[in-house]
């Protein structure tokens, strides 16, 4: 048996950038000895490993499909075995549409050790670094979290009845969204942001409201973005900083 | 005129300990002229700051009412006009409950320069310590974060519907919650967890169904407390880390 076991650490990346990842995503990544991830996590993360770190790409690129989740499972599990402590660096939080299940899984059933590291999921980093919070103490007292990579699936009667949504994978579907929620009772008069690429020098923020947010983003490449609907995102004009 | 102008950073604390604030955050600590900081924030992220950094308490503390938000405004707006770099440390996320709304519009009309730093909140860290996802592909494709300070005023019938619930501030409400949700259509084999005081050495988590969950924190004290309701609760049995 080898005594010096590995260890497999589940880490979010947060947004985008190095400043915020946690101290603890940070601290892994410069101790990593094989690095797994995926496409969605920004190239400055990658720098921070080692330099005899193993750096594996399993996510979609340059129209190649992203490896199969049975090969991945696989790999953990081997260079786990090897004694490697691993990083599988997640966009996000992992707990967050990050499908960690499925290696948590393959990991426990292969009796590999791991730790769950979280970030700062883009769904809360996205409106606050629009200017938009999620919660207000008159606007909003609550919000919900939802992918609508297969919008069909949610009970959008519920979610129109719910303060503020963050709504992750939806630039596709957008026009379904608004279709959906005004369906259930949202004013047409409803605020309504798309913000892409959050957190990065990229970012890029379209408001408008339910009436007109299909109309404005009309042409544009909305990926990675996170939709944000809710009286609060009005509130965004009110909370800039004057010039430091 | 004094160019070298202050600045306010609202800084998300995260859960706890040092190693879950964000590298930025970390940063600012380590760099901050003046700390403004509330009750819930962890004693060991006050140490970050300069030897000569001011440390200000406005969080309630030992039985004294907390300092009024008037003057808290004006406390960052002096501080500021006196041209220092001040941390508002907030506990979790400032834009999640973090209240900031009034503190961002009086530095506005002060004309005092800020930035919002995102945090980790609790209201996705707790479970994610506890071993919980909110999300998973089969049993949650949405979730909604409230604070149940006022359970009254949120629209149960709504939340009832929603795959995951994450509650804040709801040790004192538990029994209401459970009472609404079942009322609206919520299984009383609905898993249930509580968990107290999350990422820090003092975490602590009960795990039960919608039937017993009260009767289970009978005479515990649940606070800070984060709530977790839905399906996803009975996946933290499957998900644990073999030893390491």
């Amino acid at each position: 048996m080898n005594t010096n076991r590995g260890k497999v650490y589940i880490v979010g990346a947060g947004p985008g950038e190095i400043e915020y990842l946690t101290v603890k995503a940070q601290k892994l990544l410069t101790q990593a000895q094989v690095l797994i991830y995926d496409a969605l996590v920004d190239s400055q993360l990658l720098q921070l490993v080692p330099n005899n770190c193993e750096k594996i790409h399993v996510g979609k690129r340059g129209g190649q499909p992203s490896t199969p989740q049975t090969e991945i499972n696989q790999l953990l599990i081997e260079k786990c075995q090897a004694g490697n402590k691993i990083v599988r660096l997640k966009s996000g939080d992992p707990f967050i549409f990050g499908r960690s299940s499925a290696e948590i899984q393959a990991l426990i059933a292969a009796n590999c050790p791991f730790e769950i590291v979280p970030g700062i999921s883009s769904a809360l980093a996205a409106p606050l670094l629009a200017g938009i919070p999620l919660t207000d103490v008159v606007l909003s007292r609550c919000f919900a979290v939802v992918t609508a990579h297969q919008p069909e699936e949610l009970d959008w009667e519920a979610l129109a009845r719910i303060d503020t949504l963050s709504i992750l994978m939806g630039g596709r579907n957008l026009e379904y969204i608004v279709h959906q929620l005004q369906r259930y009772g949202r004013s047409q008069k409803t605020p309504i942001a798309a913000i892409r690429a959050c957190g990065t020098p990229n970012q890029e923020v379209w408001l408008g409201t339910l009436a007109d947010i299909v109309e404005k983003t009309a042409g544009v490449s909305l990926s990675p973005v996170v939709i944000v609907v809710g009286e609060v995102v009005g509130l965004a004009d009110y909370l800039r900083s004057p010039a430091g």
